[in-house]
């Protein structure tokens, strides 16, 4: 998918929501636990049922990766399921990935060519090699971990070099050599509060994929105040909050009415 | 396994290596082809030849996840061989995870509890939490990047923060606080030379993983010099100079052949 392409699903459907499927066996209703893959029968209504309110998913790989070979395959069918029935949804797989050139060049090949998804989470650490391979694909997406949610974001994404800038806005300014708005976003937590300030000093047009609203406490106001462009130039994630909200047989009926309400908290932001 | 073991086998079998299972359908021998699982086939001749001649093996995951649910089979079959086969080598997943502590969990969990790997290498991007839920178990071992052997190493890792503290520097020390020489190693490319000595200066006892010799060009010698310690220290990886330095039906008497070369080295280096 394009920048123009999300910026116009944005405006469309007057939303920037993010559904996080971040599915847990051990989460998921106790009803679904006897279908054949509980896992997959979980996204797909939670898919059916949020899909109006919102326009990008995002399947953390350690949820199935946990599961093996079995979750794997949840995994593989999620995206084919959203390839087919929903293909105007941007879909992220967060991955985190980051290695040498010719590894990442082969998860670039599996998650761009192989499964058609959008975009990928890539962990900066290793540098330039290890991100440009993300690069060449026209309309697909590197996603680089700039700012995190987390308490541990503080060891070392805030740390001042000699010249007085933070790990994260070297990260911001350096791959901007690399890559530019059209294919490449950033992870910034919901979090950060006032720090989306400084981010916009450095990417003040690139969109920022915005974790950390909802069950890690951040403010939807607040990132929105200080982080948003006249294109929008966010995209923010929820997931527990949504897809858990009820476990009992109408979770996707009330994950998609969780939906609903950030999605009309986001119409009203956006205008 | 514990560090006084994996000591212990360094110095009885008089070897320090570590082989790298990148195991790539594109590059095994054609023979191979038609068995029913080729990257199995593949690995578990290589290790069948090369196991006197080493301590550690290391699949490296993108190797595998690029070819979807098949790959993580094989991976897992590569795996169980080994457990069941070889329970003396340590194992490696070459991950190089790292993500919030929730999900930092769940991938300990699957690593380290159900398929019994000895240990993980993780990202230090996102700080303690991503780093602490792997560090919860006896005998099992977060391997941190802190200098890699790549080109890109040079973006972000030689940054020198206000107090002239360069930022591998500042993953080996600060992660000192999370875990210490018997539950943490660290990887230091090879191709690093002198840098060594600057590594031992802040981990002087911690096990280097060390990737990058043979194929990316790092000295074993050079490496040995500058970071070997009085109980070794240094676990090096050696992947495609091995695993692929032949493509006959001899593939394997070769690699095996090769992995002798390299232990007979080491056990000089060791004397």
């Amino acid at each position: 998918m394009t920048r123009k392409e999300l910026i116009n699903q944005i405006f469309t459907k007057k939303t920037f929501l993010c559904v996080g499927l971040d599915t847990d066996i051990k989460k998921i209703p106790a009803h679904l636990l006897g279908e054949e893959d509980p896992i997959f029968a979980f996204n797909k209504a939670i898919i059916d049922a949020t899909a109006p309110y919102c326009v990008a998913y995002k399947p953390n790989l350690a949820f199935y990766e946990s599961m093996g070979v079995k979750g794997w395959i949840s995994f593989e069918k999620t995206i084919q399921y959203l390839n087919e029935n929903y293909p105007q949804h941007f879909i992220i797989a967060d991955a985190k990935r980051g290695d040498i050139g010719n590894t990442s060049a082969m998860y670039a090949r599996t998650f761009f060519e192989e499964m058609n998804i959008d975009a990928l989470t890539v962990a900066p650490y290793m540098g330039e090699d290890s991100v440009t391979p993300f690069l060449q694909y026209d309309g697909k997406w590197v996603i680089l971990l700039a700012l995190t949610s987390n308490k541990g974001s503080h060891d070392f994404q805030l740390t001042t070099d000699a010249e007085g800038e933070r790990l994260f806005e070297k990260v911001l300014r350096k791959s901007q050599e690399w890559g530019d708005k059209d294919n490449m976003m950033y992870v910034v937590g919901a979090t950060q509060g006032k720090m989306f300030e400084d981010i916009r000093k450095v990417a003040p047009d690139h969109f920022l994929l915005v974790p950390g609203i909802g069950a890690q406490g951040g403010s939807l106001e607040e990132v929105c105040k200080y982080g948003m462009t006249k294109d929008c130039g966010l995209i923010v994630n929820s997931s527990r909050a949504i897809i858990y909200a009820d476990k009992t047989e109408k979770f996707a009926e009330v994950a998609g009415e969780e939906a609903k309400k950030v999605a009309e908290q986001m119409a009203k932001l956006l205008s």
